[in-house]
C-alpha cells in the first residue's frame, strides 16, 4: 500500500491530523494496534483550549462540540475547604475553556472519518517502521494474518507514550527527560450531576481532589492515591467517602453520588522526547511528551503539535517548502517546555508531598496563599490554563 | 540595669527598633557583641523596598537616605547574553525600589541613636538571656570585664543568624525550615562606575551574576561559585575576567574594572524558625529567618518584621493591648514565607544547578521564556520584588 502520511495511532491526536490533511487534499492512511471500541473506552481528559476547539472548526467536526461542549468562565480552587473563583474571563480578557470528553473527540472525529470514506487500519499487530532516515520510509504490520507494507512520504508518530514510532528512533539520537511524581489519580466516572457547575480543584491535608465533568448529567471525579494503591480496593463507596471528606462543606453537602461507570488509577508523569522530528518520521502528543493531569494540558499539546505539523505538511506539498517541517520539532518543543512547567507547577501547587522537606510544604503554602491574594499571580494561572498563545 | 525593651543586636533590624520605639517614648538599651566599626564593615544589601524607605521616613532617620538613594524604576535580566527590563514603575503602577547600602542604613541609625542619647552597650560579651517565659525577662553580659545585669519588659532578638536569642529558646518550642543551596556568591566591592544604570541580573551557563551598586562612583557585583570556593583563589583580576564572561556583550564592553575594597564569599540559605515569639521575646530580622540575597528581601523582610514589633510594642505602652504582641508571629511568617517563595523561585531561575535533574533545567529555560514573554509573569515577578503589601 502507498499513502503519502502514514499515520501511526487512531486517538485523538492521529485522527485530528488525517482530518486536517484530508481537508488539504493529503491521502492519508492510519494504522491502530487496537479496535476502534477499544480507543474509545479510554476515558481522558475533557477540557479544550480555544485554541484546540478551534482546530476543531478547522477539521470540520466540531458541530456536536459546539452542541453539547459546556463553555467555562472558570474555575474554583479549594484550599482546606475554603473555594476560591478563578475568573476566566475577566483575568484574560474574555476567554475560557470548552468542556468536552477527549472520548467525545475521539468519536466525532471516527465518524468524519468514516463518512469521508477515509482508510484506518484497526487491529494492526506488529506495526513497525523503518526508513524514515531516507526518502522511503515505510511501515510493515499484519492485519488479520495477512502481512501489509506501507510505502509513505512521511510517518506520524501519533501512537502514545507506549507507542512503536519513539521506540524506533536509534537511542542516541533521541534524548528523553521524566519526572514521576510519588502518587497518582484515582478517577470515577458517573451517571451522576456534577457536585458545581465549574471545576473544583481541591488541596487538602487528606490529598488533592479534582471534581470535573464530560455533561450536565456525568461527572468525573478523582482523588490523589499514594502510588502502589490497588483500584480493587476501593470500592464506590469508599471512593466517594474519601472525597466527600476532601471537598469544602458546600461541595460535600451538594454531592450526589452513584454507581461507577469507570474506575482507574493513573500514574503522574512528566516526560518529554528531544527532539520531535527525525528525518521524516514526526512525534505527535503522548508519543512525545506526557504532562500530570492537574492543568488538562495533555490533549491540548497534542492539537498543538497537530496544529503545526499539518501546518508544514500542507506547506510541504502546497508550497514545495519545508520550512515548517524543518521548525517543527523547535516550535512544538518551546510550547510544550511552557505547558510542562505550568502542569508541574500546579501539580507542585495543590497536591500534598508528604515526603518533601517541610521547607517546601510551607512555600508551597505560601504560594498558595500569594497566588489567591495576588490578582497578577491569578492572570499566570487563569492564562497558562485557558492555553498560552500559538 | 532596667529598661523597657531591651534589644539584642546593634545591627540594621535593633536600631531601627530602638529608634522607632524612642520616638514613641519607650525606653530601650541594645546590646552588641562588637563593636560599631566591626558592625558598619560588613558588606550586605542595598536595595530598599518603598516599605522600608518609609519606615526610614518614620524613624526620623531619612535625609541623607533621600539624599543620595538612588530610585530605581527598574532592573534587566540578562539570559545568555541578552538583556530583558523589568519595568518596575509600569507594572506595579507607578513604584520602584531605592538602591542605598544596609552599611549606610545603619550608620544613619547609629548616628541617630548617638544624637539621642540612647545606650547602646557594645563589645558585650557572653550574653545570656533568661525568664522570657516570665514577667520578668533579664539578660546578663560583661562588659570591659564587669559583669552586667540587665531587667527589661520585652527582649527583641535582633541577633542575626548567629545570634544567642534564638539559641535560648527550648528546641521544643521552636520549629526550624532550612534549604541549602549547593553555591555561593562572591562579592567584590569597588569604587568603580557601575557598569549599567540598573541592576542586571544574569543567568549564564558559567553561573549567574548579579551587577549591582551603591553609588554612582561604587559597584558591587557578585558571581555564583561553588561551594568550598576560597576567596584567596579569586584575585581581582580574575573576577573581572570571569564577570565579563557572564555578561552581555554590551555590558561586558562598558564594564569599569579596578581595585576591590571587600570581596568575601557567602553561602546561600533559605532559612525559618517558627514562631517568632516565645513569651516575652520576640526574633526579628535574621535572628528568624535568612533569604537567599537573588531577591534583595533580607533587610526588606528585617524592617518589616520591625514595623510590625514596633506597632505591637507602641500599642502595648499605649493602649495597653497585646493584640499586636500575639499577632506579631503570625503576622511576621505570613510576609516572611510569601519572600522566602520569591527568593527561593529567582534563585532558582537565574543560578546554575548542575546536580538538577536535566527536566529541571528544561523547565527553568521554559520558566524564563514564559517569565519574559508574559506580562502577568513579570508583573508578579515586579509586585514581589517591589515587595508584597503589609
Amino acid at each position: 500500500m502507498r499513502t503519502q502520511v502514514l499515520i501511526v495511532g487512531a486517538g485523538p491526536s492521529g485522527l485530528l491530523l488525517g482530518q486536517l490533511l484530508h481537508r488539504a487534499g493529503i491521502d492519508t492512511l492510519i494504522v491502530e494496534r487496537q479496535t476502534a471500541a477499544h480507543v474509545l473506552s479510554r476515558i481522558r481528559a475533557g477540557v479544550l483550549e480555544q485554541g484546540t476547539a478551534d482546530l476543531m472548526d478547522e477539521a470540520g467536526v466540531s458541530a456536536r462540540m459546539h452542541a453539547e461542549g459546556l463553555l467555562h468562565d472558570g474555575f474554583a480552587l479549594a484550599v482546606d475547604g475554603v473555594r476560591h473563583r478563578i475568573d476566566l474571563r475577566r483575568l484574560t480578557g474574555g476567554r475560557g475553556v470548552l468542556v468536552y470528553g477527549q472520548t467525545e473527540v475521539t468519536r466525532d472525529l471516527m465518524a468524519a472519518r468514516d463518512a469521508a470514506g477515509l482508510p484506518t487500519l484497526y487491529e494492526a499487530a506488529e506495526v513497525r517502521i523503518e526508513g524514515f532516515d531516507t526518502a522511503t520510509p515505510r511501515a510493515h504490520c499484519t492485519v488479520g494474518g495477512e502481512p501489509v507494507e506501507i510505502h509513505a512520504d512521511f510517518i506520524a508518530g501519533c501512537d502514545g507514550f507506549h507507542g512503536v514510532c519513539r521506540a524506533s528512533v536509534a537511542a542516541d539520537a533521541i534524548r528523553l527527560y521524566e519526572k514521576v511524581y510519588p502518587f497518582g489519580w484515582l478517577g470515577l466516572l458517573s451517571d451522576t450531576p456534577p457536585v458545581s457547575d465549574e471545576l473544583i480543584y481541591s488541596r487538602h491535608a487528606r490529598g488533592f481532589s479534582l471534581c470535573s465533568m464530560r455533561s450536565p448529567t456525568r461527572s468525573r471525579y478523582y482523588l490523589q492515591v499514594p502510588l502502589g494503591e490497588r483500584v480493587d480496593d476501593w470500592t464506590d463507596a469508599r471512593f466517594w467517602d474519601e472525597l466527600r471528606l476532601r471537598l469544602d462543606p458546600e461541595a460535600a453537602a451538594a454531592l450526589v453520588t452513584g454507581p461507577s461507570l469507570e474506575k482507574s488509577i493513573a500514574p503522574l508523569r512528566s516526560f518529554v522526547a528531544e527532539p520531535m522530528r527525525f528525518g521524516r518520521l514526526f512525534l505527535a502528543g503522548d508519543a512525545a511528551h506526557i504532562v500530570p493531569p492537574t492543568g488538562a494540558k495533555g490533549l491540548n499539546l497534542a492539537a498543538s503539535d497537530v496544529r503545526y505539523l499539518s501546518q508544514a505538511l500542507i506547506e510541504h506539498y502546497r508550497e514545495r517548502s519545508d520550512a515548517g517541517l524543518d521548525h517543527y520539532s523547535a516550535r512544538c518543543l518551546a510550547r510544550v517546555w511552557k505547558a510542562e512547567r505550568f502542569s508541574w507547577w500546579l501539580t507542585s501547587l495543590m497536591h500534598n508531598f508528604d515526603q518533601e522537606p517541610a521547607f517546601q510544604a510551607r512555600l508551597q503554602e505560601a504560594e498558595l496563599d500569594y497566588v489567591l491574594g495576588s490578582e497578577a499571580a491569578r492572570r499566570v494561572l487563569a492564562e497558562n490554563y485557558i492555553g498560552l498563545p500559538f
